[in-house]
């Protein structure tokens, strides 16, 4: 049984209404300029309130108090319906999403006392929305008051999926695998990571999605943050497609494989893969309620460790090997994050969603990039993402400060492999885990089958 | 012989500063959040940054002045190569881009006294500059002072386009015309816009370059500013696509083009199709220097009125049928516009431009949308764009106020031609004009053919 898209916010919205008692105001903001005022980015709704709202209206509010949603938004325009159509009126809009009552924008002035909301990330809005509260709201500063109370109840909820968040999820989730396929099957042909990433995001725009974060297509997968697609594609070379699609109302998969490029993994590259997804089983595996999710993270550490050492990379115990970084000079990320409607999770709030209440950061490098550090629970969706990655920058350090831990002759015999990484979408559920990407094979033998396929 | 970036770059800022006699500082801008502050919308640097810089640098400036070129940029930080791999240096930069002079960020605070500017779109920019320049500078704001003279400089400059910029330009326009072919072969078999969408700009995205503009890929070509792709293709509709390209250093092309999904022309799709081709065609060959754009906008109204006559949707003379703005019942729009560094190009300044100094909007419903209004002269790149389109919210107040002029009962025989539009590129040469998007077939019998020879 589905509930309906007026179920879902209904739940929602008395779900917060339990944990606040105070009015929580949400913009959905507005289109952000590109080159020139008309030229705009493609519209994003605000988070926060797709997740009560349940659509991507441009330029709306809703107001939420006591379990009631009060939607503020305009009707179009009359000379709206010559450039844009026939577009739904505030009526339409209110019983699609079972709004208890909607009112011209203009309304809202009066409807702000007592008030709290979250900044939303478009300029025009946030200085709107400073303007109607009377104190300042800016994305780049974190909530007080009421505003972080809102947050942290807003946090609770978003934290675990409900049904329809899970219908939405799934779906992102479908078409990303089959991006991926596609990726796989154009890489023998392409001659440049352009291609790929075409092929791939080809299939998020023919499902009527948007890529919910710049896509990483790269044969220098070593380069975490790579969005450039501009490199040859060579013989022998592995590439690293690091993709996710994002449904019409915003919810977003994640998903990241690596694959030889001319459809056989080298030896050393199979090595690694290998151990790589040895990270990627295991840490599924230990997936259930009530595990921290650090301690996810420090077995796919040790993992690594003790499959680098297996393979004479490193010397020395894994646990010890952890305990001083060494690991993280190969996998220096984290092992996830939190995933909804946003790739990382509500990570406008900072640290907000993914650290729980009391816990910081740590200095460590091993472990200070860690974005989530809870406790699981049914219902959250967390990615599983180990990698392993040559960082020239990163190894220069390590040769003084790990001269001796790492076997750098061996090392070199493993120059082909720059970069790799396997991430899957898995869902905590009540006896342990659901890959949601699961469509999509992990092990290299049908890795190398769907490349050669083609 | 081509020009060195370095040569075209050196060569207008020469020009500028036989414009202007005071310093300008372009900042380039930074990315915009998209969701969350880390989630960002891929960047684009500011056009008059890059007409100057050439290169599309985020979270920089330059200082010209008499001609010569100081940039401001910091160099990538250590931490940077861990995420970012190895990013060029500041004097790197400065070397490619033939720089005077180059700076850290922190340097331009002393260097601003005096200086013009012209705001950028993202607010922690403009932000910056207000700050920097002590005045406001908002993206919203008309520039004035120094600002407006800098402006109207630029205008001069930007209106023609020298050898590096046409390079750019016939890069865009080649790779658009692939993306137009690949909807077309792609268009028998979709089931939906989106995958049509999804054909034209993976060809964009596989050359590495960006779209433009948002795409405009529908069934229902009489909603202008479409951007929705959810409608199922039927038998028998037109499919409208208005694509275009952008080159890595912001370059832009736009082209539309409407084409019979089932792969044949109904006869009275046929027939408006060829009536629209003709003022398309009429359009291009009038273009010659000194020719005033509004008059070819004119010729297009006469050409599609007298064309609605000989078919028996229009009563009455072309001239005085124009004049009464009826044309303007299925042609609303203008003739085309300006194209460069911006798809609309400079309408960051709003009018100035596109209108000749003096020269004002007009308030007819049938010239007002006119978004170039001056004298062409060689070097100028515009679009040709006529249309016919059966607007529902426009008929039906054309209904009242040309209830004679118009034969309802024989438009009711063309239910089958929503919106029709077709566009090309025309660059204003010495002679004449030349069509940069030229290598794209228009005549209805070709593009059956490209729709059906897959």
């Amino acid at each position: 049984m589905t509930l309906s898209l007026i179920d879902t916010l209904f739940s929602r919205r008395q779900r917060l209404a339990k944990l606040i008692h105070f009015p929580a105001i949400l913009w959905s903001g507005t289109s952000t300029p590109r080159n020139f005022p008309a030229n705009v980015f493609p519209y994003r709704a605000s988070s926060h309130f797709l997740y009560f709202a349940g659509l991507p209206l441009p330029n709306a509010a809703i107001r939420l108090e006591a379990g009631k949603l009060e939607l503020f938004i305009d009707d179009p325009k009359p000379s709206s319906a010559l450039w844009h159509g026939i577009t739904p009126s505030r009526e339409q809009i209110a019983t699609q999403i079972g709004a208890d009552a909607a009112y011209p924008m203009a309304e809202l002035a009066s409807r702000t006392e007592g008030a709290a909301t979250i900044a939303v990330q478009d300029a025009a809005t946030w200085t709107s929305q400073t303007q109607m509260l009377d104190r300042m709201v800016l994305p780049q500063v974190a909530p007080q008051g009421i505003d972080l109370e809102l947050a942290k109840a807003i946090v609770t909820l978003r934290l675990t999926h409900d049904q329809g968040a899970l219908a939405e999820l799934c779906s992102a989730a479908t078409v990303s695998v089959e991006a991926h396929k596609a990726g796989m099957a154009a890489v023998k042909t392409a001659k440049m990571e352009a291609e790929v990433r075409a092929a791939m995001e080809s299939v998020i725009i023919a499902h009527n999605m948007k890529t919910s974060y710049n896509s990483i297509v790269t044969v220098h997968g070593e380069v975490l943050h790579n969005e450039e697609y501009h490199h040859p594609i060579q013989p022998g070379d592995l590439l690293l497609a690091d993709v996710g699609a994002e449904t019409a109302n915003g919810w977003a998969a994640d998903i990241t494989r690596t694959f030889p490029t001319s459809g056989k993994f080298s030896s050393t590259q199979r090595d690694i893969y290998d151990l790589v997804l040895a990270a990627h089983d295991a840490c599924i595996a230990a997936i259930h309620p009530g595990v921290e999710y650090a301690d996810i993270h420090l077995l796919a550490c040790k993992t690594i460790a003790q499959g680098l050492v297996d393979l004479g990379i490193l010397r020395g115990q894994a646990e010890d090997l952890v305990e001083k970084d060494v690991h993280a000079m190969f996998f220096p990320h984290g092992i996830g994050h939190l995933l909804g409607l946003d790739v990382h999770d509500m990570e406008d709030l900072g640290d907000l969603a993914g650290y729980e209440e009391g816990r910081e950061r740590s200095s460590r490098f091993g472990l200070g990039y860690l974005r989530l550090n809870r406790p699981l629970r049914p219902g959250m969706l967390v990615t599983i993402e180990p990698g392993f990655y040559q960082v020239p920058a990163i190894l220069n350090s390590a040769r003084e400060q790990y001269q001796y831990l790492i076997n750098w002759e061996r090392l070199e015999q493993f120059v082909d492999v720059r970069g790799i990484r396997i991430e899957d979408d898995v869902l905590v559920t009540n006896t342990g885990a659901e890959v949601l990407t699961q469509a999509l094979p992990t092990t290299a033998s049908k890795i190398e089958e769907l490349v050669t396929k083609v």
